[in-house]
């Protein structure tokens, strides 16, 4: 570690092939259990054109010259790569990001879980560098007239603006996507918590995994790399929905017509039926908690809104109590620590802003706003909040719980009729999310849930007594699955297998001699 | 005719299930060939807001309730509604948009073929109201535990604003596809050749095809229908890239993350093959002069680039040439006129100002941009251009060329060295478009200029000698083969059978128990 730290002081990025650090205005990255500083992150005086040029005119030709199962092999490598460094790694996330152990593998694993997914998803495509989209399609009535439409990469650069939440799954999942596709990387971490970031992208050019320009990382600010954008670029972006308006604002991307992808904000609900088995709830109950407490609730598909119905309100926010009251909030390095600080000041700041709007409208169920006594920590240190369940049975009439996403250990629950209709209401008033899950063992229940609140979301978590066991929780984003969501949630898409290519992937219609093309297509 | 003409004098929008007249601010609808008045349109007094709402709340329940097999019912509904008035309406079109008969049957049997095709494809989708897509997620390992993708419609309106080209097919496609799709539509055709426009939204009106609130019509102005939009609404808009531009960057749009998808500039470019057959370089020498003269040039697809190896150069120009000079241009109306006048004064204007300055840069061919002599008009009557062949034989240094879609009846012959490598870079120049056309009969020919220029294109149309003598002109959109392209054209993509469902559609992941999930999607 104190090798690493050395070198790591003034993080670099890696642009046009070399390791450039900034030379003005830098950034401090915070341990945010002691608050002290242990890095300093610039981007002065990068020529982001150089950089986005070097990524176009280098690193895409390169990555467009392999095949899938080739550029599959490179996320393999570039898995194994991140995984070797697991332990490493851990400890940088405890020291960066505040995480507990726990937290720090969840978003080191979701890398490489992530990277892996796609390495698969590679060998499966196989030896092709074009995909074809859908059957062929006759145009002739029995002639040789036909169509195809092809998916191929866009001969651009993917720009990646990264949540401060997961350093390393932030990125990787992304640049997942868009390496398989086809086209190169230039990604932007939060620099909050860039060390893990850095590191790993580190260790992935130290390794000379991926041809040249395939990957860039602009550790520090983002400086003015939208504005040199092109119509084939890629922006994708995750975090907050402010940020995500600006970007999409953006003269230059409006002007050039520049694909934007955004994840934000979400107010993920879970929903429990009226009917449900002693081993729905349970699971219920345990997801819930994992969502408040992981990562100090510092997830973007954290249940936030917790809907039960009427008859097991005060059941339910007893169990949860209970829960938290058994979670130990402290040093994120202690093992039996199971909650961290945040990963900010201004994150702390935001979430007891937060909390205060959501207290004009709830009551506390448990824990105190104002009192947080973490264990191991000096008296007052560190950016620890309180985990907190907040409450309110008149769920509608409670407005800001379904506008206002507080980024920490912090959900409300809501009381419901019973029906799936209400619970849909309430669950719509998010206005758009990435996940709502549904604990249910009565499958019209959870069939009319689908169908009230499907279009207002990404994902919908399904979860009745017979999956109970191994599911994970609604907060996991898996590879294979959809992850996005409309409104709110910014209208993107990301991941759900070579779904996650097509951010990345042009499409066009070839229309002529359809032997001639059935041969262009196939080889 | 007569008193048809009568009752439009002053046209109707069709918003909340009414006839509604504006009451201010009219628009003039113009005969460009006499220049004459022949309607009035306002929606000034229409409350947009309201007429959103019943769309979303009457039409959009209304058409969720319907399989795709009965929404296809209603396109072929609409579509026999509309063929069974041809007649009628190719008289409006020659009236009010210069067209000739051919010109008007191109657009009306567009717009009656597209919507068939979108009811075939319905009645192939069948007893559904939902479309997997994708096969089933396998998430766990041999258990229960599963995933689907699942296509449903948004629960909003889909705004459509057309081109003033295409009056019936222009607002026809976009319908079908988001009929199909199950959401309801609120079309604004262009107000200057809005008669057609009116005339067959009325006709299916009138024939209470659709469920209440599916279909309404603006006829006039748009006003602030895009203030009132939220984030299931979908904007579908065709004309040129400043509009565009503008209707991207409003911010509500922004604010609300709208899905907006652009039909835009494109200067699409015919290639000419250096080995090419004769029955091939007369059916590429057919497709130009087609483009170059059918609607008068106003086509999005019209080819307005044309390559030829340097040796063919002189001969293109003069069998092009030849061709221009048998094109009878003059009164519509009339049996031997081949081309009738631009549709409005503003595009003759364009037109007029566009090709002074194509012609700083390259050399008139064939015809006098100072003399057009229609047949059948008195003397300086109508909106009326001459057909222009303008020729650079240095083509990259005539860079306007490549920037500039003057919408009319010029195009410019390009000279390249016959090699698909230069032919694919000056092609590029035009920074993305909808179509080029490649005539060749050498395979490998035409496979490098798909590797060239496919990611710069909505479509590429390869034409051989063995589909020369059937095949329709690259002008031609076809409903089954995707229309739009990257940068300049817009960044969009509609119609291409299911995939034109695409943009009306939200997209979401099924996670949990995963027999009961297939029962699920599979009723």
């Amino acid at each position: 570690m104190l090798g690493y730290t050395v070198i790591v002081n003034k993080l670099r990025s890696y642009v046009y092939g070399e390791w450039v650090q900034g030379d003005d205005r830098f950034a401090e990255l915070k341990n945010p259990t002691t608050e002290t500083t242990i890095a300093q992150a610039s981007t002065a005086g990068i020529d982001m054109d150089r950089a986005l040029r070097h990524s176009r005119e280098v690193g895409g030709p390169a990555l467009r010259a392999l095949t899938f199962a080739e550029r599959g092999a490179l996320l393999a490598a570039m898995s194994r790569t991140i995984h070797g460094a697991r332990e490493e790694l851990i400890e940088l996330a405890i020291e960066n990001g505040g995480n507990t152990r726990g937290d720090a593998k969840f978003d080191l694993d979701g890398a490489t879980g992530t990277l892996m997914a796609y390495a698969d998803l590679g060998a499966e495509l196989g030896d092709r560098r074009t995909l074809v989209d859908g059957d062929p399609v006759d145009l002739g009535g029995g002639s040789r007239l036909g169509g195809y439409h092809i998916r191929i990469p866009r001969p651009g650069v993917a720009v990646h603006i990264g949540a401060f939440n997961f350093p390393a799954w932030g990125w990787a999942e992304k640049a997942a996507c868009a390496l398989l596709a086809g086209m190169p990387v230039l990604t932007k971490p939060a620099t909050a918590t860039s060390l893990v970031a850095a590191r790993t992208v580190e260790l992935v050019v130290e390794a000379k995994i991926l041809p040249q320009g395939a990957l860039s990382a602009l550790v520090g600010s983002a400086g003015d790399v939208l504005q040199q954008l092109s119509f084939h670029d890629v922006v994708a972006f995750t975090g907050g929905s402010a940020t995500a308006r600006t970007i999409r604002g953006t003269e230059r991307l409006l002007d050039a017509g520049v694909r934007v992808n955004v994840e934000a904000d979400s107010l993920n609900a879970a929903v429990l039926a009226p009917d449900a088995d002693d081993a729905t709830v349970d699971v219920f109950l345990r997801h819930v908690h994992r969502d408040i407490t992981q990562k100090a609730g510092q997830k973007c598909t954290a249940i936030r809104r917790i809907l039960v119905p009427e008859a097991a309100y005060d059941r339910v926010a007893e169990a949860l109590s209970e829960r938290l009251g058994d979670t130990v909030i402290g040093d994120p390095k202690l093992a039996d620590v199971r909650m961290g600080p945040l990963a900010t000041a201004r994150q702390r700041d935001d979430f007891n802003a937060g909390v205060a709007k959501l207290r004009e409208q709830t009551d506390i169920i448990y824990g105190d706003p104002a009192t947080v006594t973490p264990t191991g920590v000096d008296d007052g240190r560190g950016y620890f909040v309180p985990a907190l369940l907040l409450g309110a049975k008149s769920a509608l009439d409670a407005s800001v719980v379904h506008e206002l996403e507080v980024f920490g250990p912090c959900a409300t629950l809501l009381a419901y009729d019973g029906s799936a209709d209400q619970a849909s209401t309430i669950v719509r008033a998010g206005q758009g999310g990435l996940v709502t899950s549904v604990y249910s063992d009565d499958r019209k229940f959870s069939a009319a849930m689908i169908d009230g609140i499907a279009a207002w979301h990404g994902r919908i978590f399904l979860c009745d007594k017979k999956i109970a066991e191994k599911v994970p929780g609604p907060g996991t984003v898996l590879p294979s699955l959809l992850h996005g969501g409309p409104g709110r949630a910014g209208n993107g898409e990301e991941l759900g297998g070579v779904r996650g290519l097509e951010l990345y992937q042009h499409r066009t219609a070839l229309q002529g001699n359809a032997p001639l093309l059935a041969r262009y297509v196939g080889g």
